[in-house]
């Protein structure tokens, strides 16, 4: 987790995720699609309020499969803390939602893209975070490999050509303090239990969970308590939400388990 | 958690759920209403199994309310891994309890009662485990005090009266390792997290959820995953269910997040 600073007070803020239909395996053409999409959720957001976070899904500039990482993976060598200037970078993907970001002026989650790690060669599936202003902001390597089997309906070993991420992420809007995960990141509690100690008010974990495992886990697992706002089917979609500190607020004081932890009896994990 | 010896296997077992309805003012009057549904739950199973474990809801033997714990309480005296005889127990709803398990050769989980410490006088919510013998093995007290205010909707303050336990607690049969949590624990992901991976494979928690925040929650807070097999409406009622390893083993094996986690990356809250 990269801020350990006291979070900014939560304030009102309007979303919007970006699902994009069959990913080709033209990059150049994947690229250019995502950055006319990222444009239309700023621009034509109908009755929506203009967005203040857009959102990619996992692995949007590439075929998902493991021999296709290796084609499609691009260096990308920004350091958390350490200045880092997208125009310079070797990453076309870098650029474009670098570019996207600055020129419709919008907090962007860049999904994720394969990616080559420059000192070791090591590929990750890697999420990248921009301001309104194109810098590259922070960064999140899926830290938990998709590696299943169930015979006779999906085998996948994201592992045969990934490594995982040894980092828990985060960042600071001037409305949230916003904590990363990609995927199948999300079955693991404890990314999410330590950004919230950490003061995340919101997470996003950009996905693309498969037909098999999804359907009867994929809203349950987002779902620690309160009602779903909005929804995209299969399809291409942009789905808006505005998100009301209000409903945070609320909760939390009508059930304080933010306060009624038992730490004298287990451990807390966001202290190890 | 009482025991840290290897899990038994999971076996195939049935399970009973016994809902009550209101609960009166008369303590005889609750205990003998729930000795009658624990015999009904294992004699009338219909086409279902003969049950191997019997449930009871949480506070089964006194009104739900802070001012009615102090006048319903009993002692209880029981220390894990001390010898226990239920028959000369100053509780009488320990002794039925363990009364209809012996009767009924039943595995049975009290479900919860107003418990005073015989040493220190405090009050505590309090669940007792028995095994077909009629032995008590195995004893909860709520960690998690249900404390919550919700203005105009809900305000209730179990720790007006009652004290959290500090202990977590799980128990073994020959069918499988079962812990405890008691209604308001089962928000605290914790408890289960430390519960699986000390070999339970089954975790009950007797609750008398509200119909303010429980519709909401409740069943979210018990699915991780998978489908909800049995449910009761609001009425009394007993509900059945075949527990099948099959299907246990053959999720984790799908989906091996237990074998998946990064402990390299956070820690382990069973471990601490």
């Amino acid at each position: 987790m990269s801020t350990l600073t006291r979070a900014p007070v939560l304030k009102p803020f309007t979303l919007a995720l970006i699902q994009l239909g069959n990913i080709g395996a033209n990059k150049a053409a994947n690229l250019t699609h995502a950055r006319e999409m990222i444009q239309k959720a700023v621009t034509n957001h109908g009755s929506n309020k203009k967005p203040d976070l857009v959102v990619l899904p996992e692995c949007f500039n590439s075929p998902y499969g493991v021999t296709h990482f290796p084609e499609y993976a691009e260096r990308i060598g920004y350091t958390p803390g350490k200045p880092y200037s997208p125009d310079n970078s070797e990453s076309e993907s870098v650029k474009m939602l670098s570019a996207a970001a600055k020129e419709n002026q919008t907090w962007l989650i860049g999904g994720s893209i394969p990616e080559r790690d420059p000192q070791d060669d090591k590929l990750y599936n890697t999420c990248t975070v921009y301001n309104p202003q194109g810098d590259l902001v922070a960064m999140h390597r899926k830290v938990h490999l998709f590696d299943i089997d169930i015979p006779g309906k999906i085998t996948f070993k994201e592992s045969e050509t990934l490594t995982g991420g040894t980092t828990l992420n985060s960042f600071d809007t001037e409305f949230a303090r916003i904590g990363l995960g990609i995927c199948y990141d999300i079955r693991f509690p404890e990314l999410a239990m330590i950004a919230a100690r950490r003061g995340c008010q919101v997470l996003v974990y950009p996905g693309a969970f498969n037909l098999t495992t999804g359907p009867l886990h994929w809203e349950l697992l987002q779902r620690g308590r309160g009602t779903v706002l909005a929804e995209a089917s299969e399809k291409e979609e942009i789905v808006y939400a505005d998100i009301d500190p209000k409903t945070l607020e609320e909760t939390r004081s009508g059930i304080p388990v933010t306060t009624q932890r038992r730490f004298d009896v287990y451990g807390d994990v966001s202290k190890m």
